[in-house]
């Protein structure tokens, strides 16, 4: 973030609230995101870990929902999230070939911080998403090993890297090169200020739909670069969200929803190819593991307060989206296949973004 | 219920847990129920209304839930329930092609009352549910009038009659008389003793499916009645839940998707032919229609609690489907055509029921 | 839509595919659409009927799918739809409180044309949207009747007006007038050619939330007419879809999915406050409501070639919108309450859409 | 099954459909099951596979759904299900920890199968279920490794063993060993004769629940054997469905919903504990991977014809349960831990199933 020039940066400035001090799923107290990069040649891959608190998330689960946009996908872990509304594990987003390793991995993080787990207490829930990078990686070597995913979520803080990084590494987006991007919005109610902060892993889209800010930047890039075919979107997008707004199950997953609203104004139509899920958490909340012997207390806002939430996670969503193109820097990859930088395009030809 | 034999009355126990006072769903603190009955040669169809709390329910919401087990119904209002989680007004049972009248009625009953609907707040979302009388009723006629369903909400107290009654009066259930039928469990928890009530308008099933407490009394019974075809199930029953146990709507309706384990121990397959639904509320938290300065606070159970409503729901759903085929009388309606009641047909050929 | 100048006619062109004949629902063969206007001083409301084709539909139904894009709304049929995966009935649209009147209509309506229901068959599933049209009509008043439902059923035809007419009447959109909008594509296949047609009675928005194809014309009109407060979004949009691409409903579910990214690019941010339902047909196979003695056989496009669909659905449902603004004419309603039309705003303002 | 004893060996006779000749899942032409058991000690844990079909069904998927009935789980692979409609892996079974081991088997075996995934055409959608064998098995030692699920695959035929083997090795059931259960139901319709067969992992009930075809065993058992406290129900069971009926995949869900009915009447009542998920799927059409030039087309039979059906699955659903303990033989496994075999309880306390 710090070092990386962002949609703001260029003078693109999306909705009307806002963001927070990272403009990133970090400015939410206790959120970290860590990557590991595997970057060589035909191996263009990696993991991308977001932690949604630093103590143990086992013990004391946060609040948290999916919504399922396009379910050609493999995310893993939202059915106990829907029954139970909980997240208890990390976030850990991958290629789609490698969830099997993730979850193993994840499932070794979390019993050696959890002794107790198959012993006196059940089993654990990893959540793992994924968006296929096979383009530019060499998918089927599997090169994603458990290390990579404890590295990821061993190196996680509050400043961490977009673009090409992580699981974004051979990611595309609008036919350039994807990513990692993030954003958030600052909301002030009555009763408190709250954070929504939104990351995103991008994998779809076709230049000529690509608008940004409702410029359609995609058409006149396609001009200029002459690109005369173009490839099949797969459609496919990881959308984190997190907030210390004080919300019901039911609440964050209406807020879920609403990211489409920002995916869509980047120019998504959602083709069928690939998943895209988003998943949400709240910190205001912490849920024992262990049931005490009173009844639990949850403050959430009124219905009539939530208007404000589903703009800001429209503008941070649209946002995260661009920030994943503009930081993202150009790869060749699997068979030389190569996808450019949205930064580099419009230097070379000249295009404004605003 | 009082001048009513039921189930328990002729030895039957269901299950292990205790019920309540009236063992019924007006266990439950502030719950009433109201009747309207039409009952004339081929009219045999009427009207029921469940009272969530006496104070003004739109301004006072109650979470709420709903369950679809078969949705081949006409179950109105339950979108609402689900995006919201919350209940705005009482609820109403009739027959299917009378939906579009309970729903007028209910609209102006509510409209009374809250003179700010429509013109300082937006509108009310009317919980109407239905299931198909057409056998022993003219249905096509339409003689379920908006004043029924006045009478009904206005007749609602804690006692009130099962069987051939309200709604009920022209229902069948396993190729018998049947119509509503409730009962409740009481729940010690930790934290306090609770109460899950269920009330039921049944209309499904065929006489050899019938099982009492595990008993193939249906089988029996079409042995000494020599009925030789069986009718078509037509599948159909509405499963009204309350309690008084602090939830979330998420935990609300995971209790009531286990009401299905009590139909299905009647000897139910859950046949295609009409609409299964079940709805549910807790009384134990009120949600201000207006809007606070603050948060809201909502007290719930810790999950691991829940065990405990899983089984009341499932007994008390069981014994309200037997209450309601114990307590119906016969009835001869339409074209002459007729279902016995149970009781008769036991004490007739003297069949145990245990 | 003959004599109305429409969006195209302003040089506004959305997306990329080609428009049906009509660019309305109404490309689709057999489709017909008839409306009864309520417009008399406090007075503003109406009804909007689309009958998907010329026969007996409850005989011969059709593969039909619903989505809630946000639930706080009253729409009825929707749980047998998802059921059965068909629709039986014409689909009639109203305000929020005439649903009860409306459901009583259409089951007299077709009470009357199938004399079997309730007889020797089953019942029928009225499929009755809504909006909540309280600014500009005595919502109150109850003043549509079952005669005005029968009026917009028994006017359908393959063209008709758009704008402030029939449910449209008194419905608001981005703080402007909206009401009833019509648009299609034309996608060509492998296998054919087929349409693609959407109808929405929009009834959302905050007028500088508005984008014209990505141009924020809401933002500049906002500044024009000197607008001080916003009216607080009540979010509510019925989108009617229909096609005769031969689709199984879970394909065309993901249709009906893909309106949000049309609702989205005209500004839309899903408020809270009000309804939002999708709901569609394919007119591509009839399933008869008899039971044949052999299987049915459905045709279904390979899921490879949904994407055009996709894309098809988000353009018309944006250029749909868009007509409903454009179309529609200024109305005085209840208390005086008043909302312009866009195009007068951008005549007396000389603003450009393109 | 040839050499086990079976619950119809007993006398007890589940319901009035006839079962299939192997009354198995794999009476569905091309089913074949298969397991890797390992038991040693400690570790009493294992892999049970099912082969939908026996050519490439990456290259021609079978419609197939899913239903959660308890989401406390780690399910892979169904929200493709859901998006698709299609199965296009064998399924897995395997304990709850070991879900990321077997993904990563199975995504390496059907890239082995399938060269071109993840080179011209896209990923693969691993579907793995789990139950929890913590008390039996030393689950945090992670004992299955990717040659067991190989082994599993290779090995599957359509005859099988049942009770403590594969996946089922561990699990318990109403506090007796459960484990790997089967049965099958023939349907007779006008339009030919079909059959739907069930495949169990059982972990989940209490003794005093257990009833067999209405009988309360369970209670009888727990008077003869002084148990004087039960254990905590983890409810957990993976119901797998195959049929030769041509079916929609909502139809098909329809059916899946209904095993619930004979879960229900072996006497659980759905504890929280953990998941419960029915995976369905149709071998009547197999749908192309690749694309074809024309629409696909699919025979499907009328909803009327569907009730048989869904008695179909209440019944071997019930009975598998049943098969899954009185096949299964008493287990010691980790820290000494013990359950008792349906089998020698019955015969030591000469009690009788019917």
């Amino acid at each position: 973030m710090r070092n990386q020039k962002r949609m703001r940066d260029y003078g693109v400035k999306i909705g009307r609230l806002e963001p927070g001090f990272y403009n990133a799923i970090t400015d939410i107290e206790g959120v970290t995101v860590g990557h590991a990069t595997l970057s060589n040649k035909e191996t263009q891959t990696g993991v991308t870990a977001i932690l949604p608190h630093q103590g143990n998330i086992f013990k004391e689960k946060l609040i948290a929902s999916s919504h399922v946009i396009n379910g050609f996908g493999k995310t893993m872990g939202t059915i106990q999230m829907e029954e139970l509304g909980t997240l208890e594990t990390p976030i850990v987003l991958t290629n789609t070939l490698s969830i099997g390793t993730a979850a193993e991995a994840m499932i070794e993080y979390m019993l050696e911080k959890n002794p107790e787990i198959g012993r006196t207490t059940g089993t654990v829930n990893p959540v793992i998403g994924e968006c296929n990078d096979m383009i530019l990686n060499d998918i089927r070597a599997g090169s994603v090993e458990k290390k990579h995913i404890l590295e990821a979520l061993e190196n996680a803080s509050r400043e961490f890297k977009e673009g090409t990084v992580g699981a974004g590494t051979g990611m595309l987006c609008y036919s350039l090169k994807g990513g990692i991007g993030s954003a958030s919005r600052i909301i002030e109610m009555e009763h408190g200020r709250y954070t929504i902060g939104v990351l995103v892993l991008t994998n779809f889209g076709i230049l000529s739909d690509l608008k940004i800010n409702g410029k359609a930047v995609g058409e006149e890039l396609k001009d200029v670069i002459l690109q005369t075919t173009e490839e099949k979107d797969k459609g496919s997008v990881m959308v984190i969200i997190g907030t210390d707004l004080p919300l019901s199950e039911r609440q964050l997953n209406r807020i879920l929803k609403r990211s489409v609203t920002g995916l869509s104004r980047t120019g998504s139509i959602i083709t069928t190819g690939s998943g895209e899920v988003a998943i949400g958490f709240s910190t205001a909340t912490k849920i024992p593991h262990k049931k005490p012997s009173s009844c639990l207390s949850f403050p959430t806002i009124h219905e009539d307060d939530i208007d404000l939430a589903f703009r800001a996670v429209g503008e941070a969503t649209e946002e995260a989206v661009l920030n994943s193109l503009i930081t993202a820097h150009q790869v060749t990859g699997r068979d030389g296949n190569q996808r450019p930088a949205l930064k580099d395009l419009i230097e070379k030809h000249k295009i404004s973004l605003i």
